[in-house]
């Protein structure tokens, strides 16, 4: 099945305990598409860059599968930039600078061909932009999911709960639950995040793995303790986009397939953090992929 | 099977966001035996307590099985007695006082009848205390697990090397993990524990479940996300003792086992934190228990 994603296209200052990266390849919308790529042929970007974006970069996308129609370049512009440094413990990041450059003016339009996609994912971005991308599809999609984050939270929170209600899928995480629900457990922050329209509940927590909440069910999904991190950054659009690619190449929205499609998100979250950018998600073979989510199995496998 | 442990014998004073609880029965002992009886039928515990210690209380522990021929009582003194304030996130707590009382001079004196236990649960003592009970054993126990933290590191890590030396299983938290090894991925911490000694380590991750590294292979335990956590002192010792019990009631020590135990210890654990002090962990019954083990399948069963 098709799939879309709206979602930035960007350059990315990174500095890690592990090392420096500078101006490289980022943005939501570019983590989504390559990690969902592995699982679907038809891929499409609703996004803006600027006229200094690296063609091979495209070229290395469209290579993919990935439908570029939708990818406005204002040749006068600059792409958006973000620069952020991690903690020694890297589930925490402080942003240093923000350039919106183009995205400043973006208004997302979705081109003719993608606006009949089944599968729609929304990368984080203004809460308008979301709504806007899903008002413009030819009819509602099979499945809709939502990544935002606190900063929409504390800005839109009306807009965005607009959003909210119109999604399947709502993905954030622990800290955004609570306070999106006003509950601090989970379990009961679900309960009241379900009555604002999303039936899937999926809580990002990074190094300690994922849950999903849906009707008075729950499912717990470890992250893979890795030697070797290097750089967090994409991990939750990267697992975003498994986790939707995966689902759209089933055909199915059921608990079972939601299951399934986070460990997938899981496994390939668990590569992006072993190199800077988007490193470890270009020429990732199917086996390799396979390899690791059979390591999740192994994780989680007990006898009763 | 046997299972020994040495450990606190307490008065706990707990404010947690959800409320106050003076002069609660705690002490890691305590809960330690507490989810092993349900279990093991022979149970012994090694500690110390003053004369102020509720008389009704050690009758509940004897009515649960748990031999207290090891547990010296200084009439003229008073019970260790400990005092703590969780913060919001419930993961992290400030002593408030703590008070050693008979605990100061506590010499760990194993019973004769106990002195054969084939199972033997550590408590966190002064690592001088734990290896003296070690020392005392008829022979080497079946199996020996370890439970510390960061205080012993910062104050006695010379002592404590050499318990870790003499046990299979290693019990703390990511933040001891990263301490006790000097690595910061717990991959590598594992690595430089297993060669410290354990064959074991479980890495205790509160809300977020545990760890267990061995030999190359690895498994996550989720914690069961819970409607209402009231109090989580004891958790990590119902923890181990649930899992020691477990593994004291299959009389053996394999990966298999240890995987189920961790489950079992996560089960119990998940029933501590809902009442302050050990209020949960009495008169629990076992379809009590299995019924919670079996969510704890739902919660981590997803197909390929």
């Amino acid at each position: 099945m098709n799939l879309l994603t709206v979602g930035t296209v960007a350059f990315d200052n990174i500095e890690t305990p592990k090392g420096k990266a500078e101006k490289v390849i980022g943005g939501a919308a570019t983590y989504i598409s390559l990690a969902a790529s592995y699982f679907v042929d038809k891929v499409s970007i609703v996004s803006i860059i600027g006229g200094d974006f690296p063609t091979a970069e495209l070229k290395y996308m469209e290579k993919k599968g990935i439908n570029l129609d939708g990818l406005q370049i204002e040749q006068d512009g600059k792409s958006f930039f973000w620069g952020g440094k991690y903690h020694d413990n890297m589930n925490k990041r402080d942003t240093i600078f923000t350039e919106l450059n183009v995205l400043a003016d973006f208004k997302p339009k979705v081109p003719k061909a993608s606006k009949n996609a089944k599968y729609l994912m929304l990368g984080n971005l203004t809460p308008d932009d979301q709504l806007s991308t899903i008002k413009q599809m030819d009819k509602r999609p099979k499945l809709i999911a939502l990544d935002t984050m606190n900063f929409w939270m504390d800005t839109a929170m009306k807009d965005l709960k607009k959003v909210i209600k119109k999604v399947d899928i709502l993905t954030i995480n622990d800290e955004e639950a609570r306070q999106l629900s006003g509950e601090y457990s989970l379990v009961k922050a679900a309960k009241v995040i379900h009555k604002m329209g999303p039936k899937y509940l999926v809580i990002k927590k990074g190094e300690h793995g994922a849950l999903v909440f849906h009707e008075d069910k729950i499912f717990s999904a470890p992250a893979l303790p890795l030697a070797e991190v290097n750089d967090p950054t994409g991990a939750g659009d990267t697992f975003a986009g498994g986790m939707m690619g995966y689902l759209a190449s089933t055909n199915k929205t059921g608990w079972e397939q939601m299951k399934t499609a986070v460990i997938y998100g899981s496994a390939m979250a668990s590569f992006c953090v072993e190199d800077f950018s988007v490193g470890r998600l270009k020429g990732l073979k199917k086996s390799e992929i396979n390899k690791r989510v059979k390591e999740f199995v192994k994780l989680t496998s007990f006898k009763m």
